[in-house]
């Protein structure tokens, strides 16, 4: 029996993070984590998709607004035609000629899409009875490359090539996962950095987490140069010699700026530097990546479609791939990304944070290793240790690595408290 | 006495132009033209400041949505404090941290915020009773570069570098206003090579505006190779030998498959190729300008902010920059535009069409040639036949040139006919 979608419920959820000043780094002073949330209705009634797009407060609005024109597509139509050939949902929701104008394939309207695009993946897994990076996982290569919308990206990589590298690693794929469902993915966190924390705060936050077994540590910079020396060594000192430590400036520099900046802070050898200038900036990535070397410079939380991958990939601007789960286009797009970061031999290290992200990006680094890459080794998925409880099926961290969700879906339903509780009613 | 804005206004105007086949390209079959519209109150009851941004249906009602937020941070807020260094403008506009995530500067926020710039620039210049286009030409280089937002571009000009720039070319700024006063700016139409209009229709539109001066006429391609060499071959034959063909092929190839399309039109001898790929392919458009030449890629209408302009100019990719007047963030960022185009030797010819877009780009096209390249030779500015009796004060086009406006603003208001019998209400 095929599932028809019948109907669709958004809700505008905020998060009044901003009192605690979790979050905060030098673009994004007061961040009140948000989700624009969209729930599919289906002709079952025991069966629902649950999608989201992440923001930081104002503006959520215009995604939950994004979000109805791209649902009512899907009303009337079966799950199964969407997902007989999964581009074809890429394509039904990116594709709408007028809709399209006001992007195109980035912004507003692209972090509506990719709410409604994780809802039918979650709902197509639920309807599986298993996590959507099981129902991934699952699928040859041949199937795999069906999800991807390879307009664009030809002078890069074709469906072809993709299906060959992904074969080269085939053999093993469950053995990886056996491996990863039994030791977990490795992940880093910024819940000790944040700007707006004292140096007793940052002192004490990385203490905890050293506890709990994180190796990886990322601290917010690029406000003030001396402030930035001192909370560095401090985390340094606090963290051992032997930690990873990686430096976040949240897009703040022009390039020349970020060159010098970054060699100030180059004696605490941080591992990566994180978005030392404006998020497009390719050209400019690739001289900082040049000139900081061998400081790697990550970027990809608000790379905003697959073109732009392609791009940063091809440039040597992207040393570390930080694919956000619901910047781009959803699975589909995020699968699109992961080929193009093995082709181009780029650690995918994934955005999270925020509220939701961590419960989608698990997914996506399971997906990566047991089907692309093949490689967990020098590679970590950020981790945040915030808001989790709204969660139905909320993340599972032991000894600091994620271990792989067993419940069916993408993992971003929001308890029915949450929503009755931080549902945003303007004022 | 200073003047305060009070109040604002959104409305969401929408054409159903998709029933003519008006305005039909590869991309974008059937567009309803649309105006996100905003009209800012002020504490003088005979001074309101218009704006609008261009979409084309679907959607129009997300960039109303988008207008309110940003509209919102100008209330209470004297033009004077905003225009004392316009750069203000700008940032107040596109720097609030929280609507900044769903960009930034890019997609639905930064549509937005075109139009509520820009309804400050009309409102400026109304208290000024000066077309924008006079407004800027009076201002010296170092109150030009006031209006810019540097941010991300030191790498290729510096506000030092701008007013060099501008003062090589001040001497004859008084010249040049009367030369294009009394000669008008060149023009080109798309208005006969819609993609829906049959050959009939394609001869005919050429044959009238040839008798009405145009010599510069663009055609649209790529849905259908076949389709394309004939359509082109009647346009060719209509416009004699030494007219200018441009071909517009909206975005739908890829790479490889561009170079070779282009190759199979070459012999009609397009001047230039725009948009042959995606808008946000910076490489991709340097490598298909590279294997066309002598052809030269035009692109631009949707090249979503200065920072994806620099790298466009950078790269050799963008030979001929179509800035378009309500897809960056409004005058302030077109300005920035015009001083890169400069520094890397490239013409402006800007986008236009739909509706409103010809009435905003005759201002900047004055702008360039008065403040900054001090070239009209080999630029031409975009122009098509629709929709202009919805405008208070619609263009005056002499034979193919638009004559600068005299009217006080930046010639967006709608009539109040239009409001009223255009106004959208969802179904």
């Amino acid at each position: 029996m095929p599932t028809t979608i019948t109907a669709f419920e958004t809700h505008d959820i905020r998060f009044p993070t901003s009192q605690q000043l979790d979050g905060s780094d030098a673009m994004n002073p007061d961040p009140d984590y948000s989700a624009a949330y969209v729930v599919l209705k289906t002709d079952s009634e025991s069966l629902n998709g649950f999608g989201m797009t992440f923001t930081i407060g104002r503006g959520n609005e215009l995604c939950v607004a994004g979000i109805r024109p791209l649902a009512r597509l899907l009303v009337g139509v079966t799950v199964e035609s969407l997902m007989a050939e999964p581009v074809t949902l890429y394509r039904k929701l990116t594709g709408d000629s007028q809709l399209r104008w006001v992007g195109p394939e980035k912004g507003v309207i692209h972090l509506a899409a990719a709410a409604v695009i994780n809802a039918v993946w979650d709902l197509w897994a639920r309807i599986h009875g298993k996590p959507v990076w099981q129902v991934v996982c699952e699928m040859s290569p041949e199937q795999f490359v069906q999800c991807v919308d390879f307009r664009y990206l030809s002078d890069a990589i074709t469906p072809t090539q993709a299906i060959e590298l992904m074969s080269r690693v085939q053999a093993d794929k469950a053995e990886r996962i056996a491996t990863v469902t039994e030791q977990g993915y490795p992940s880093y966190t910024t819940s000790a950095g944040w700007l707006g924390y004292s140096d007793e705060a940052l002192k004490k936050k990385c203490e905890g987490l050293r506890e709990r077994g994180w190796s990886h540590f990322k601290i917010k910079v690029g406000r003030d140069l001396d402030d930035d020396i001192r909370r560095c060594r401090v985390m340094r000192q606090e963290m051992g010699d032997d930690a990873f430590m990686m430096i976040d400036a949240n897009q703040v520099w022009d390039v020349p700026q970020a060159i010098k900046w970054i060699g100030q802070l180059a004696e605490f050898r941080p591992w990566f530097v994180e978005e030392p200038t404006s998020p497009d900036d390719i050209f400019g990535h690739a001289a900082i990546a040049q000139a900081v070397s061998p400081i790697r410079v990550a970027t990809g939380e608000m790379c905003h479609n697959r073109v732009m991958f392609k791009q940063f990939l091809q440039s040597g601007g992207m040393q570390v791939c930080q694919v956000d789960s619901c910047r781009i286009g959803g699975v589909n797009e995020v699968l699109a990304v992961l080929l193009l970061a093995a082709r181009y031999k780029v650690p995918v290290c994934p955005h999270a944070g925020g509220v939701g992200l961590c419960e989608y990006v698990q997914h996506l680094s399971v997906i990566d290793y047991v089907c692309v890459s093949a490689e967990m080794e020098g590679r970590i998925t950020e981790y945040s240790d915030h808001l989790h409880e709204h969660m139905v099926t909320p993340v599972n961290m032991q000894n600091g690595r994620y271990i792989p969700p067993t419940d069916a879906g993408y993992s971003v339903e929001f308890t029915q408290d949450t929503l009755n509780q931080f549902t945003y009613s303007p004022s």
